[in-house]
């Protein structure tokens, strides 16, 4: 293995930990994150662990006007033997580096950058939480800094690692929620960056989460940009449903974020050998196979939630309840499943899990 | 009028001002900038002008993760008797609460926006060029601020104010550019974000224009989301053809940029009595119109560039030259007949100038 270079600059004031069974998501952070600097020219250079600290930029950098940045989420487990546990990060670091070609943001080194992301945890490995259901989060990202105002790459970036120990994403936990079928606004469409983790998808998509919480609703459910028609998304995560018996997502399309989430859930289905298919899948279709008594389950699946059952689906003034608005077997058995190996309480058939050496 | 309350805070230590005549784009700001923040349940609060300085974020600012974030762009002339004019500032202070709706960002007061945009440049008043070809080019943004990892709109928000002076977008001046039609990759689509001044939009648009500049093209041509057959903009800016004696521009449909530039040249064109329609225009149609010796002038129109005469046009292997690669005369009419008003050396028949009062 290469010998790779980080200077750690270790934070004299640590901070006062918050009680770990009271955690929401993404508000507290912890002592310390990783970044790394890129000059065109020099490439990627002074890759560091500072003390948690505002990062301070140039009024006209080009990440406050254009958008340039990507990023991703993939999060730590405390095992009882007090191992921690990531899963799949290389995955992240492969996608990350897909954004990054998509968003014309210089590439990273991924087997660095993930040897970054496990000194960094284990710098703060007191900050990953061992009550049930709770994580550390991990949020790496990269933007663009050069300070100009013209639209083009920037020469300039930083790539910065913070973590955060995080409680379920959603309130409501396992338990499932209620969805409106959004007919107006679109997330993305092919030829966009829908496919890429970039900011710009979820900024378009605050507009219609929002219109739908003030209707009751917990998520949108996202059609593609083309007809308006095919089912893409959920919320910010991707879709399976259960239907006579075979379960089927949208096929990657160019505009659907390829999930490792939910690769790992068509790994685990083919692994089970439970029916599973990639295809493009209809409102219409959906609907009409509820109709038939055919819709057995619906659920997302995403690394925050890892699996969030749909109780209800809401579309052109016609609301159906799944599974009389209860998680189903098949939800519950990924969820269990899922879970299990990350936290290490299951066996990992697929050798998904990396331990974080912490000395 | 209201009394509008700003906070002054003068820089001591003031930066040495470029060679006017040798200015580029985007690069040099001046001596101070305006900031105002908002927190829920506050609204806008604290408008001040400081001096020009680093924003400094918490590394979880929603900014840097999902980009809720809208901008304006215009610019300040200097006149031949030093009066300092600005182009239709009310038209970006509307526009901009529209791209705040669709963002989910509180809306801002247009009259106390335009204000504070003045009194800005009253203060760096020595910094608006007169040299021929040069503007102060002003730049309003808002952007999410509050720390927080969770998908949802921002609760917390600052708005910024920048100024540079700048000299023309293009090195090439007025002179016509070499454009390729793009086929894959897509600007924005109906339900989008595109017709808001937003970053995602630029950040989608940056992997195409890299590639087009890597052919020797300066700009891309973009084709609708759903089709990819109808005409959208070019680069970052609304698109004109004059066709048969008719100037045609596509029509607004959600996904193309409400321009200013675009506006006012659509009024010019009725006030000369010059017939110019909004609407659909495929690129097949225009490649026809090319064929049939009935494509005249093709220019795009926007804040920096004003007007930006297309010489060539690239499109599924086929290479077109409009007007023979040369200014046509529409387009210089246009260009000169915004340009005077702008600048002052020419009547303002529209009361498009607006006086920025320096004492």
């Amino acid at each position: 293995m290469k010998e790779y270079q980080i200077d750690v600059q270790l934070s004299s004031n640590l901070k006062e930990k918050p009680a770990f069974d009271q955690l929401s998501f993404g508000t507290v952070f912890t002592d310390h994150m990783f970044i790394m600097d890129y000059t065109e020219g020099m490439g990627w250079h002074d890759a560091r662990i500072v003390p948690y600290q505002p990062i301070s930029l140039d009024p006209s950098a080009i990440i406050f006007h254009y958008g340039q940045t990507v990023f991703e989420g993939l999060k730590a487990y405390n095992t009882k033997d007090n191992e921690i546990l990531l899963f799949r990060p290389d995955e992240n670091m492969k996608r990350l580096n897909r954004s990054n070609k998509r968003l014309v943001i210089p590439e990273i080194d991924e087997d660095f950058a993930l040897y970054a992301l496990k000194k960094l945890i284990a710098v703060d490995k007191d900050w990953v939480p061992s009550v049930e259901g709770t994580s550390l989060y991990v949020r790496p990202f990269i933007f663009a800094t050069e300070p100009y105002l013209g639209v083009r790459p920037s020469a300039q970036y930083s790539f910065v690692i913070i973590l955060s120990p995080v409680g379920a994403y959603y309130k409501e936990g396992i338990n499932p929620v209620k969805i409106a079928v959004e007919g107006d606004f679109v997330r993305a469409v092919k030829g966009g960056t829908g496919n890429a983790k970039t900011a710009g998808n979820y900024a378009a998509s605050l507009k219609a989460q929002h219109d739908a919480e003030k209707q009751g609703y917990s998520q949108v459910l996202w059609l593609d940009g083309r007809e308006n028609k095919y089912i893409e998304e959920v919320g910010s995560m991707n879709v399976f449903f259960k239907i006579d018996g075979e379960v089927v997502t949208p096929e990657l399309n160019g505009s659907i974020l390829e999930g490792i989430t939910r690769k790992s859930v068509i790994e685990l289905l083919q692994y089970w050998n439970i029916p599973v298919v990639e295809r493009k899948i209809s409102i219409e279709e959906l609907f009409a196979a509820h109709h038939e008594g055919k819709l057995e389950e619906a659920f997302g699946t995403g690394t925050a939630a890892v699996i969030s059952p749909i109780g209800e689906l809401s579309w052109n003034g016609e609301k159906i309840t799944v599974n009389n608005l209860e998680t189903g077997p098949l939800a519950k058995k990924i969820y269990d499943s899922l879970t299990g190996i990350q936290t290490g309480v299951a066996e990992d058939p697929f050798g998904w899990r990396v331990v974080v050496e912490t000395e």
